[in-house]
């Protein structure tokens, strides 16, 4: 019966360019940071599209949506999604892809009269992204129990607002108690975001691993002093120590090797003048292996880094830890859910893949078996108004989910 | 005659206090960017002080004030003066304290009745700090005639405002034409701006030679990319390559040794994230010499390394010099008339040193014989609030800038 299912990608792009649209920068990014006005409309054009599909739509605490199909009987749904909020300047896919796809799934499924044995949900999490409040991946990790939520809700931005204010000024303060709807399983749809399928020329993946994350914030403190009249050993230049440290991370992810990955994405200095000596800086480093062991040994060699150049440069440096997540191993029967679900449409063998990004189905694998499916990004290229997955890849994606989503809910 | 004239240090106190305050911040940062509404306020109440001593003023083109003393003839002016603009967050010294003590040696002449043969002048001139519009000394280098004044004029801040428009805005869109007044010599006095004379316990320093300036604005122009999927070897990271500029001019700089200063004052990137690998950083290089060759081979090995780093990062680098100005030797003959009065007042030996920072006198040396009066700066802290000189030491500056003028208005 299932093999007969299949969704339009007609309606699925359209999707997609709509959400898309919404605040869209010329330069074709697209600009839905969580709770921001652009968030808000996003959000609620996705709420509408769920509406017209007949889902019950229930907001939690923390902003998170999800919208269920009831079943033949009354258990634990299974469920899939992923996010709709963006970096500042991200693509058409990241996030919305996943949940866009999730809902033509529902929609084929209403047209053909398919009613699965339990009930299936699409949820988007709020804040994924982790640009104006961190942690990243906010809402799934509260789902999951992680985080409390009233600690969720007291974050603060860097502009100093509250995230709870936030999330009653753009209208998505629920009530649901978080986590309340247990997932009999959570499969997530999702593109690579890297250059791995693109490049060995694959449509398709079972995502089993995901690596682990750690980032953090290190204010650097040093004196600012006259760029002209400052001889070089009496400097005590946060500026340099800023580039020392991009240097430093850089450095250790190619000697590690392997999974192992670092990237300074931002720095501030200040006063950032041309002739004046930086007085402070506030750089983030961003550290990943699919081994925890050796993320371990690159925070720990981090620390060791920032402590000498303290000591040598004669600055403070202090560091917070913003974000952390261990790597994850997904679930082997969904695994094999996606792998029996490729076949049927005729991918006889998919690659199993580690995820180099973190994504929500991370934090639902603490509540529920987990697994992901990914398909390609040209040239790897994400976070980046060029974000672009072809066509025929988003369809072959989605109707991979829909068979998955029906197979788990049957069984 | 002269020894007899002694400045008052509470009034040039009081006055550099008083325009200290002007916008002063909580941390007691002074503001007063060129061309701002705090700079006005800051040029009405010095030229409102001119005006209590009944110097006749004028405006040019660029908004240089220049306050005039009659002299017993109509000859050439001694000029005086520096700036009072200043930087983002700098100090109550800097620039304020040449144009101040200038003031206080008139106050003084005119106590005592004492008429110079030359005319005496004291003139602030706009924009040394080069803040928001570049280059820096740019009212001295326009009128030495190193920059035509519609040039200038037509310079642009990165808000995109233009000179023109702010120079009117604020009220200094003079009409004398830049450079019509011809100083018969210009003496400048200003604090040290560095470690030598506090470090030596010393009053006093005749200032002989200027190092040679070189900025340049560099433009790294990568691939933005997902932090925790892009390989290390497939990545354009332009917030790598800026870390790298800040540690190459560090190293080169040490390297070099000697004279050789370079800075990283200022780094931006786009889109300045900490999961995203950044698609743009502009990073500012301050380089300087004493030696106008070896701050040439800096500038080409700054070069070499930045076209290195495109080809092995993937990235394009482009630079644009934002100021240039070579080393300059002062006039002997006002150093040896600094050093007279300043032995006529005690100080039997004072040092002859080079300034590290640019000053306007570097731009009137091209005009007329020129020379410094630098005062110690405590611990050599400057461009900062922290930025302070001893009561005792602006008072002998003073007293030695009177003489000075003095001498030279009769001579």
């Amino acid at each position: 019966m299932e093999q007969t299912l299949a969704i339009k990608i007609e309606r699925l792009q359209g999707q997609l360019t709509e959400l898309g649209a919404v605040n869209r920068a010329p330069d074709g990014s697209c600009r839905r940071v969580a709770l921001t006005d652009a968030d808000a409309m996003g959000r609620d054009l996705v709420r509408s599209w769920m509406r017209d599909l007949g889902l019950t739509i229930h907001i939690d605490r923390i902003g998170n949506v999800i919208g269920i199909r009831g079943g033949q009987s009354e258990g634990r749904p299974v469920m899939t999604g992923s996010h709709v909020d963006t970096v500042a300047t991200g693509g058409l896919y990241d996030g919305a892809y996943g949940v866009l796809a999730g809902l033509e799934a529902i929609r084929v499924l209403n047209e053909v009269g398919l009613k699965t044995q339990r009930p299936l949900a699409v949820a988007f999490f709020t804040n994924e992204e982790g640009v104006r409040f961190q942690p990243d991946m906010m809402g799934s990790l509260v789902y999951a129990g992680g985080l409390s939520v009233e600690e969720a809700l007291a974050t603060k931005a860097e502009d100093g607002s509250v995230l709870r204010d936030e999330l009653s000024r753009i209208g998505y303060a629920g009530t649901m108690p978080c986590g309340e709807i247990q997932p009999h399983a959570y499969v997530e749809l999702h593109i690579e975001q890297g250059p791995v399928l693109h490049t060995a020329g694959e449509a398709l993946a079972a995502v089993d691993f995901l690596q682990g994350i750690s980032w953090q914030k290190v204010t650097i403190t040093g004196v600012s002093n006259h760029a002209g009249t400052t001889p070089m050993r009496l400097r005590h230049d946060a500026g340099y120590c800023a580039g020392q440290i991009a240097a430093f991370v850089r450095a250790l992810a190619t000697r590690m090797g392997g999974a192992q990955v670092g990237t300074v994405g931002s720095i501030q200095l200040q006063p950032n003048l041309v002739n004046v000596i930086a007085r402070k800086a506030i750089v983030t480093i961003d550290l990943r292996n699919t081994n925890d062991g050796l993320l371990a040994e690159a925070e720990r060699e981090v620390r060791v880094f920032l402590a000498d150049l303290a000591r040598t440069e004669g600055v403070t440096i202090e560091s917070v830890r913003t974000a952390q997540s261990p790597s994850v191993a997904f679930d082997v029967h969904i695994i094999e859910t996606i792998e029996r679900s490729a076949k049927r449409l005729g991918y006889k063998s998919i690659r199993r893949m580690t995820s180099g990004a973190g994504h929500d189905a991370q934090m639902l694998a603490r509540i529920c078996p987990t697994a992901m499916i990914f398909v390609p990004s040209v040239d790897g290229v994400s976070h980046n108004p060029r974000e672009f997955t072809e066509p025929v890849h988003l369809a072959i994606g989605a109707n991979v989910l829909l068979q998955t989503l029906v197979e788990l809910a049957n069984e």
